[in-house]
């Protein structure tokens, strides 16, 4: 983990360009003539990001939807994709979903590269988008007074995952093939303060947000929109689910449907205080990918 | 082999966008607003692409310089790369080498990704350009009387990796660390017919060329400048020289030091000529990336 904290920390140190606002856990924002590109690149690795065995259909799909959702918290309109793909043993299936989500969101292939490889296997996507409203939402707007939202429900990835993993038969769809939520994203570009994905869990997220916007945030659990009561706690933990995370000034009501959280406060004992109690540490607080 | 042509054959049919001109190995040139992008993403594998063992510096330099590259035969100006990153355990070796390529040829790290996993790693680079000139050349253009020219000397990178490989102590960094030819690329790019960058050895890009161009092309083997003469056939075969392999009609001269190998012809029994002979099938003419 500090080795890793050590690289991205170099890395950091190189991404001096002011279009890496957030390297290397968000998108980059850059100025092409008239034009404000967004781009970002995730990579899923194989026992890692998805079990040896997974469906490459729904590996092909997460992937660029996961790349997608990054777009839609810059409010942008997705202009193409790139694919690094590691060949191997279920590249039709993977050929097959990737084509589903090309499809489904609109977005062509531009290009990419295959390598063949041993061992587990990786595929990254580079997603580019067209800002649709400048300045681009970043997550580090928030300003004390606004209060802070969610779309959709939290735990239902969770849900999927667990139904997947158990065999029970149950709606995976939630976990397997998430929903870039792009047309909500342009509808709130124009007015949010903050915006980000939830890819790592609400809490997670919520606490990245507050420390990029210097101020605390609070969240009321009871307001939560969660997928099973019973394990609200979780379900704010749980990453997977690609809703979007975003705060709006006192006086502004949302254009989407969204539910209202908690609010953002001065910077305090904590970034994030859950029902007033101070979270410190994000460790524990959801999934951090490595 | 077949699995993988598969594969990239149902790539091909999902990459309907006039921006994917030529995936999987070549760059996607993209109109926003009143620019034209060029966006190339280019992997290389441990084991495949480097050795185990390799100093993470030269593979950091080799992976972004081959990006570069890319954009080179385009005529591009480079505007940023993003990484994707499986950490291992040379990162801080592997970011010395970033920072000293992005140094050296002005080009910003924009964002990316970072991933852990196990086994064999892979890296990831997409570069983007913006073009200095438009149409962006592009590999298929020659046009039959052309001339077909060459810069630098070949084979040049096949001694390195020997000299590497046999640890004789001689200078390598003609493999280790190749230089994109961002210049020249630039200044050609209003002037030739077809360009592309010759990654995988001059006669199998050549091969390429013709096939793209839907023409054959006469290589002189006598006119080709090779690292070492006894070995010239295998200077032409050998990858990762970076040179550019460029076509101008025949009343222009080339506007950087080059060399003329040989010219444009109609299209005959095979794509490829050498001192006469044809070259039917790529199939040994170079070094093909799996």
């Amino acid at each position: 983990m500090s080795r890793e904290a050590d690289f991205i920390q170099s890395l950091r140190a190189l991404a001096t360009h002011p279009a890496a606002r957030g390297l290397v856990d968000d998108c980059a924002v850059l100025e092409i003539g008239s034009e404000t590109l967004v781009l970002t690149h995730d990579i899923m690795v194989e026992g890692t990001h998805y079990l040896a065995g997974s469906d490459m259909a729904e590996v092909a799909w997460k992937l660029v939807a996961v790349n997608l959702s990054d777009l839609a918290a810059k409010g942008a309109q997705p202009v193409g994709v790139l694919l690094g793909q590691m060949l191997g043993d279920d590249d039709a299936r993977f050929a097959q979903g990737l084509a589903e989500v090309l499809a489904a969101y609109d977005v062509p292939l531009l290009g990419g590269d295959t390598v063949s490889g041993t061992g587990p296997r990786s595929h990254g996507i580079t997603a580019i988008g067209r800002a649709t409203h400048t300045p681009v939402p970043s997550r580090s707007g928030a300003q004390v007074g606004d209060a802070v939202y969610v779309t959709g429900t939290l735990g239902a990835a969770m849900l999927g995952f667990e139904a997947l993993r158990d065999g029970t038969g149950a709606d995976h769809a939630a976990y397997s093939r998430p929903q870039p939520l792009l047309a909500e994203g342009r509808a709130l570009s124009a007015h949010v303060s903050a915006m980000m994905d939830v890819s790592d869990g609400l809490l997670l997220d919520a606490f990245r947000m507050a420390d990029a916007s210097a101020v605390s945030i609070g969240i009321n659990s009871a307001e939560v929109p969660v997928a099973e009561s019973a394990r609200a706690l979780d379900c704010m933990r749980w990453g997977d689910d690609y809703q979007l995370l975003f705060t709006l000034p006192p006086d502004v009501e949302s254009p989407v449907p969204a539910t209202r959280i908690g609010s953002v406060e001065p910077r305090g004992f904590a970034p994030l205080f859950l029902d007033g109690e101070p979270l410190l540490n994000p460790e524990g607080l959801g999934y951090t990918h490595k």
